[in-house]
């Protein structure tokens, strides 16, 4: 157990550092374009998902998403005990990847984001995002195991880009860019529908992949 | 079948979402520097195919183009009953696609593109874009069938920048671009030259590969 | 020997139409920027690079390449007559894709390019290209065949920016990209000494290769 | 030993060689717009890893840089004197590759970076970029052997984003790049406590995958 929170807040804290960091280098060196700022911020946080999700997998299953973590409880393949432990070493790792972030660019450690991200299209985006993104992992797991890391780093390299809110698909991700007033941040006070929209997707999306492999079951 | 159909439309659904949401984002946020726009748009559709073909393609064959289904056809891997249902289902879910992709940018969801794309280089472009797509799933399905996926994602990377007409290479995408007056539209009224140079362009892939693959095994 | 040398053709002509048309695509979209028309070269020419290598690869080995397929001579893993055919489609199928490139983009077909590239800089960059190049497939070939149509794209990406210019590394892509007055043109009076730094980074290529397998094998 | 050291060199001159030539590149592109600089540096140089790890592993392990060769040097992966060998190597290859991309950009061979990279966030910076690079290959090569050369790709590529240093996370590298006066250079001066950062990261890597790999043992 001790192993597997190790890599757990391992893994978050080093992916908190990518979105922030990257975040932050984009914005200060873009002069302004966001797009190219914003595809500094995509480039790294798909290709660090990649290499955590490859290295930490093995260890702690790589979930670093309380989201994620759900849908393992759900799918009955952790227990509530560690469910519990796995979703606070994932949000106290994702704060501390901030404030690591934070002091690499020489930034006050604590800060709290001034960014509106709110609104019905916003809203969506994050159902539609977390929706997609645990989708993506059950059903890569169940055909094609190898290829989950992959997946994943290429899904949100796409969600990025396709949702309204640039995806953050993780209530730890969300809860922790609360505490960084930078490129990737969000205003506290717009936390809680972010997650309340994100959980509404993992729902969604155990009641489609279910459906789905349910179909597929019965024809074999 | 309700599996696959599922499948089908959950894949092309979220093609669609992603080819006219990234287009979104990237427009607005380029200020007016189409090249990263469309840097934005590729690197999102690239992705987000391999990332969709890994997870469907067990299900449904992962087609999501009705010149897909077609040329399944002729090589009677499925039947036309089956070709029929996906082709309806891959334009419904097309479609959805562009309205979800609206929504979550807080746009009015019915829009008529009025983006004139017509003219011999264009049709021109989407006859070799379709060729080699289809070339490319024809060849390495037969030959590497475990890199179906990432080949189909870099084609479509590749082919967004090397063809005049970005590479539409689907008729169900094609249709479905019409009713988004955003990036990646296209005005209704050009829509039924870019079907049929798609058309021409799976055809001539077909008679190529038959002919490299006769050669092939007279060989051996 | 059909078979080979239409999946020569085939690959050759979609190599440069990409080379070709991305080029185009970035220096007009791009307003200026050549930073980022050479990053939508870049990652066209790199993405189709392994698509092409993965699916024609079985068929032809995929070499797209006079120097390529002067290698595989000297390795005595192909005839002289073959290397003489291989070249010949090589050279037409490079043009032919060039000409493809021009009509989608609705250009003058015919064209002569420009563009100066001389100088001692351009001459070693060519030869520092090629000499990569055919290393990396001469190595991966050896311990890793399963990752040359791979490695061959990240490499060309790498080359593209790191030699002074953009690497073509290839007698036949620098020939046809002589009758383009595009983006990745080369002025005719330019191709011979492209050419023979080529070769001679083939030449390098070679006998480092042949030191390094030959000590390897001693030791084993 | 002859073919390890060869390896090492020549894939250490390579990786120089993209480092400092992608960076020339994209200065002179870009137009001023740094963020742009950094893409094409990051494409670059995450490509060529992948390509020179893949190809070279089998024959020298594909080091590239001390703060690897001392770690499996503390992992008695190697011997004292081959560590000493690979170091000196290493060091003379990444000046001979710096020295290289001068000459294809028709630069000064002998430069002396002005570029002053100084101060706690740098230093920080630094021990984090080493820090996650040893842990990525400690961790990979023990659990997916096969996927360390991509992973040290992708983990680069994000770490030149996510670090305000753009990551050296190699000693070889940083002394190398001091001799460079362009975009990726840094101030002879300022070499030093990036050094010691750099190893101070690949310390902590260490002791942390050791415990890591401790409790996942006593587990099974």
């Amino acid at each position: 157990m001790t192993a597997r929170l190790l890599g757990e807040g391992l893994g978050t804290l080093l992916l908190l550092a990518t979105v922030i960091g990257s975040g932050i280098m984009g914005g200060t060196l873009s002069g302004g374009n966001v797009a190219i700022a914003l595809l500094g911020n995509t480039v790294a946080t798909g290709a660090v998902l990649v290499v955590l999700i490859t290295m930490l997998g093995p260890i702690s299953g790589a979930h670093f998403n309380p989201a994620v973590t759900l849908v393992m409880l759900m799918a009955r393949e952790i227990s509530v005990r560690e469910a519990v432990l796995y979703v606070l070493v994932q949000v106290f790792a994702a704060v501390a990847g901030v404030w690591l972030a934070h002091a690499m660019f020489d930034l006050d450690i604590w800060q709290v984001s001034e960014k509106v991200r709110s609104g019905g299209g916003q809203w969506l985006s994050e159902t539609v995002a977390t929706f997609g993104l645990v989708t993506t992992i059950l059903l890569t797991r169940r055909f094609r195991p190898d290829h989950v890391a992959v997946s994943v780093g290429l899904y949100i390299t796409a969600a990025y880009w396709f949702t309204a809110s640039t995806s953050f698909a993780n209530p730890a991700v969300t809860l922790a860019r609360s505490v960084s007033n930078t490129f990737a941040g969000i205003r506290p006070g717009d936390v809680a529908p972010f997650v309340a929209a994100q959980l509404l997707g993992m729902l969604l999306a155990w009641i489609v992949v279910r459906a789905l492999l349910d179909s597929v079951s019965e024809k074999s």
